[in-house]
């Protein structure tokens, strides 16, 4: 079943098959924000999504594609720094099925929690993609389980497309889709719905100056690796972006810029602070370009997907 | 323009007269809160009104009125512990009027910039109720400015009770609503909506225990002062109820129950965390009366008004 590129009828068939369950999260504005930045902005929020992060778009569409495709399946899979585990977990508990969440010892507690209310089976492994998937293949090979990986599956990339689908039905106006970009999965579910319903709007990837593996590969055209990063956006850590969701990201995608760790922070603190929502550092990284001028300021009408609200708060200083 | 209490229909009208101006906020839930407390919680997010709190709707609605009763108006005035400031501040400026918001000096920075950023002038007072009003008696004397008051007018209460309505049109079948109460305009506006459109609703005001003068007049079917309190909840350091809503609270409210500072600490990190919202104390406060064990367990459906979301991050300490 390979595919080249994803397309915006794969993200509506998700939209059709998850938009029952997933919640249809609210986009909210701010005139400080606008009046700061010179710009409307509009905030997708799946930080207010079911486990807290867009991610349940995408493992709700994959378990229910997964569910027709082998009706016989009872375990998956999957590696995950936090969100994509919860999800995961949450979507497989629906539908009686167990998950399995490999993650990194050093996932924030509030994540590894998440992943039990929903009673996922963890298993730690050291913070790198090496351990990560070695420790996937481990129990893929001694379970049986089905993979559902975070971001290299097509099922999940239309699931993780129907945020940016949402948004662009209420507001078709937009000239600018802005997402944070770790693996890609985001990034190229949100380009095909937006490029898919019109060619003019423009949609770019953000992602830190210190993990800047998509930046890198968009570049030269090629996915390229970096070492294991230490961003305080944690669900971004990836060190190579995934070889679907990259080529869908080559297609669809018309640039992706870097952002500095201080930028993150002081746009997680204005979104705290004028959205009133809680957004994890991954979340702000779109902002965060805005805040360092990465942004032209021909476009006056730029959505923002944010990704997620899931962190310690007792760890978090300003 | 005596009144003696409240109806749905004044109600009804304020909705119609600001609808197009105020946001119809959202309303979330969260499987964890629902299992920890037994009961279907709905929060009807007020945090995420404009200014930040749910204020911003009798504001608008008290201005709006002005405007007709009195064409040639030019400046209100008012004082207020933030948030009401905030709101008649923003309202005063969309209908091209000029607001003094008296303050107490101890009042969070965040709420002193909200003034500011809609121009409304802030003098500041002692942090008691004796100087807010002569502070406001001085400036209505030198000035000939409207007073707006925070919630001893009809306006102000006919247009808080707009949240309720939104949140009961989209949730008919809640069985009991909570609100915070400090002067009493969020609670009789509340409680004269639901009870206009189903007698079979409860309603009940949450107070913080050492600022309990609501709790303590309910009981003795009159008004009742306290001296200054210095509960956390900041938004309802009143010391008497208005005699307008107290009229009101009698006709339709069921209870007024009290919660500890701890407990109002406890609501707010859960608010935090699993609804990925920022609230302040006075707003966590109705979910603490569940963590204080004061809300019988017969209610099932409960509807929270989740009253506001402006607090300085910079000193806040879990």
């Amino acid at each position: 079943m390979q595919k080249r590129i994803l397309t915006l009828e794969d993200i509506q068939k998700a939209h059709n098959r998850i938009e029952k369950v997933v919640k249809h999260t609210p986009v909210l504005s701010s005139d400080y924000i606008n009046n700061r930045f010179g710009s409307k902005l509009y905030f997708k929020c799946e930080n207010l999504q079911t486990t807290g992060s867009f991610k349940f778009r995408g493992a709700s569409n994959a378990i229910s594609e997964l569910c027709v495709s082998n009706p016989d399946v009872k375990k998956v899979v999957t590696h995950s720094s936090g969100n994509h585990g919860a999800a995961l977990a949450c979507a497989a508990q629906q539908h009686g099925l167990s998950a399995t969440i490999v993650m990194p010892k050093t996932a924030p507690k509030t994540k590894q929690d998440n992943v039990k209310q929903y009673s996922g089976n963890i298993v730690f492994c050291e913070p790198t993609m090496e351990s990560r998937q070695s420790n996937v293949q481990r129990i893929l090979d001694e379970t049986g389980a089905e993979l559902v990986h975070p971001f290299n599956d097509y099922r999940i990339m239309a699931g993780q497309g129907t945020a940016a689908l949402e948004l662009l039905t209420l507001h078709p106006d937009l000239n600018l889709v802005l997402t944070p970009v770790g693996g890609g999965g985001l990034l190229s579910g949100s380009a095909t719905a937006a490029k898919g319903l019109n060619l003019d709007i423009a949609v770019m990837g953000v992602e830190p100056e210190i993990a800047n593996d998509q930046y890198l590969s968009f570049r030269a055209k090629k996915r390229i690796g970096i070492n294991d990063p230490k961003t305080i956006a944690d669900g971004l850590r990836t060190t190579m972006p995934g070889e679907k969701p990259f080529a869908t990201i080559l297609e669809f995608v018309d640039d992706i810029v870097t952002v500095s760790e201080e930028s993150i922070k002081m746009a997680m603190r204005v979104i705290w602070e004028h959205l009133k929502i809680v957004v994890e550092p991954s979340g702000a990284v779109p902002l965060a370009a805005l805040i360092d001028g990465k942004i032209n300021v021909k476009y006056q009408h730029i959505g923002i997907i944010l990704s997620g609200g899931n962190l310690d708060l007792d760890a978090w200083e300003w």
